[in-house]
């Protein structure tokens, strides 16, 4: 069975970008700076992210990264729209899925051409509907030990109180890797 | 040597109180629900806040807590706030003193009367007046496992971005207490 996941990297502010949505910091990677170290937590999240079968993301995410080229190293690509696709994503991208009828809708899309794999969520806003949809499995969180001050929030218009459970935590000096399954 | 400490419960999205200043949650204590497990981990908590020599408090805190009845568990009160105090806080409490020439005489004070004990900081703009001003030592922050969704963030008002080092990580199902060093 499929699970959807969001995985991000969040200041301890709460921030995973900053406000031109690069990744915060003078150098504009510093929330990324972790996952650049050669290190055993580092090669099991790549295992982990290798391990996806489809990705569902947030159009402003998904325009914003040009759809990843029209897959996401070869995954199909859902977002959930109630606009229709713009020309490239229409005509240029086969593996990109513009789905019009709900973040259910297209999360049900996204797993049935995961199969067995992950879904890997992408975009804050999204990953707060799919929240509050309750088609959101699991939040994967690299919790990195800086305050940024400003930015994008990954949690910022959520409506609703949702309870986690606590899976694995990680601890290591760069990060505090903490892996959440949402309570249904 | 005095270490200030910030210690605070916190959900995954950043709030440590709702909008009314309760501690969260459908029942107003959602973020302490953790304190009141008898645990190993809340016992070594509970015999680290009990080893403060003073508290620096915001005033907002201060005066919505009533200056805890004019103490803090016997410790001596120290407020930073450019304003005279109140009536209660200028007669009522000796242990009180209102310092209005800045956060980091205010620290100073509260170290002083603290000896070789910690400096508890309450008061989450007061907080980030300290990181900012480069007087707060450590964080400790409890993470509970839920997003809350609305209500007060420890972190809204930094101007700066905050390097930090993670000092230890203790990992339960109820929480994950993560205490970090600041970095100068």
């Amino acid at each position: 069975m499929s699970t959807s996941v969001l995985d991000m990297s969040m200041s301890l502010d709460g921030y995973i970008a900053d406000p031109h949505d690069f990744l915060g910091g003078d150098d504009g990677e510093r929330l990324h700076k972790w996952a650049d170290l050669p290190s055993e937590p580092v090669a099991r999240f790549q295992d982990e992210w290798n391990a996806a079968g489809a990705v569902l993301a947030g159009r402003r995410t998904a325009e914003l990264m040009d759809h990843w080229g029209g897959d996401h190293g070869g995954l199909p690509i859902f977002v959930p729209s109630h606009r229709p696709p713009g020309p490239a994503a229409r005509w240029g991208y086969p593996l990109v899925t513009y789905v019009t009828d709900g973040i259910e809708s297209a999360m049900a899309q996204a797993k049935a051409a995961a199969g067995d794999k992950d879904v890997q969520v992408r975009g804050a806003y999204t990953a707060q509907r799919a929240l509050e949809a309750g088609v959101l499995d699991e939040v994967q969180i690299h919790q990195i030990p800086v305050l940024l001050g400003d930015g994008r929030r990954l949690f910022d218009v959520l409506t609703s109180q949702i309870e986690l459970e606590i899976v694995r935590v990680i601890d290591t000096p760069e990060a505090t890797h903490i892996r959440y399954r949402v309570r249904r």
